[in-house]
């Protein structure tokens, strides 16, 4: 019983969200969905990436937080239309809440819509928004087993970004062996080593965005 | 109409969860629920506290996964009676998963039992298990500012441990504004910061622990 109500859950959320993709679409707008666990450095990346790309592409951020409204600030000192999305509690987005964001969005001045859900490697990655590209962050603090502690996280991605690698000297952490965990569960994501603090793979990150809304 | 769900879910909980308490004092067993978010240290805290209070104390490990036994096995080579809870995607264990552990446990070889939650700063803070003290372990390397994002974790703790003191000339990481946004949300908690690296805080950690149970 329980079973078939989460189904039925889910699917109500797989509709919302092929709406949700049609209204993007509509609009020219490319989304991703920004996972991770707190603190990996979703606001980093995004901060890092309106850096980046800010002048060539128009650039929209959705911020989902449990309360709170730290990380919209942070980005709304960028000049770009943000809006914060309070789950009141709740451990992820849903394709409904991110409709409420759509409707409050100016979608006709933005290109690149990022997503920011809650910090939470589990539940986010059960409930599409109707993002176009999954994206999760890692960050090598964490560890290197985390792909196969929340396996289902990292084969829903389309790429995982391994962040913090700056602080690699100083933790006991196997590339190879997270890189091979996480391929093992999901044989095409692609990964890229990245860190906010000295820039490196920010370049590669942002071309990996142009290219898949090129493709588009 | 979802409020009542939840609030009839949380109530069901509550009476597992006390019972769950009369059967551990029935047995003399002390029990802790360590919350925190993934990669944040819980198996590895464990692991230390195993090293520092075994001879001294017989202590009991129940170990919370969304899927997998590595954390389990980690524990077992230390032979200390332990077992492995699959939720099964779910993101948090509750009073009824820890009743069946409970079952399987045997409490009257246990002074100690340590029960490590899914790794996930919101839903476990929810669900009590029949513990008798709440421990979260905030990693520096997640930020200060993760009081603020997800305050009902930090209003429950009974103690909140700073873990990975020993990253901190490599980030930017503000302890005091870390510790008054705590004292903020939970004026009685206690803080403490430790290092499962160099071993730092573990002693008073230990000592924490075999307060509590004395003055039980």
């Amino acid at each position: 019983m329980k079973i078939k109500v989460l189904k039925d859950i889910l699917g109500a959320n797989e509709l919302l969200a092929e709406r949700n993709r049609q209204l993007l679409d509509s609009q020219g707008v490319f989304a991703v969905n920004l996972m991770s666990s707190p603190g990996a450095g979703k606001t980093s990346l995004i901060l890092e990436t309106i850096k980046k790309l800010k002048g060539k592409i128009k650039l929209g951020v959705i911020e989902g937080d449990v309360s709170s409204s730290l990380d919209a600030e942070r980005i709304g000192k960028e000049n770009v239309p943000v809006l914060q999305i309070n789950t009141g509690g709740g451990c992820h987005l849903d394709a409904n809440m991110a409709h409420n964001a759509l409707s409050n969005m100016p979608l006709q001045d933005i290109e690149l819509l990022i997503i920011e859900n809650v910090g939470n490697l589990i539940c986010p990655a059960e409930f599409a928004l109707g993002e176009h590209k999954k994206v999760v962050i890692s960050s090598i603090s964490e560890g290197d087993d985390k792909p196969l502690k929340y396996p289902l996280m990292f084969h829903k991605a389309d790429i995982v970004l391994t962040n913090k690698i700056d602080l690699l000297p100083y933790l006991n952490f196997d590339i190879q062996a997270f890189s091979r965990a996480i391929k093992g569960i999901n044989e095409k994501v692609e990964i890229i080593q990245i860190s906010c603090v000295t820039g490196e793979g920010i370049e590669e990150w942002a071309s990996w965005l142009l290219s898949q809304m090129r493709q588009r």
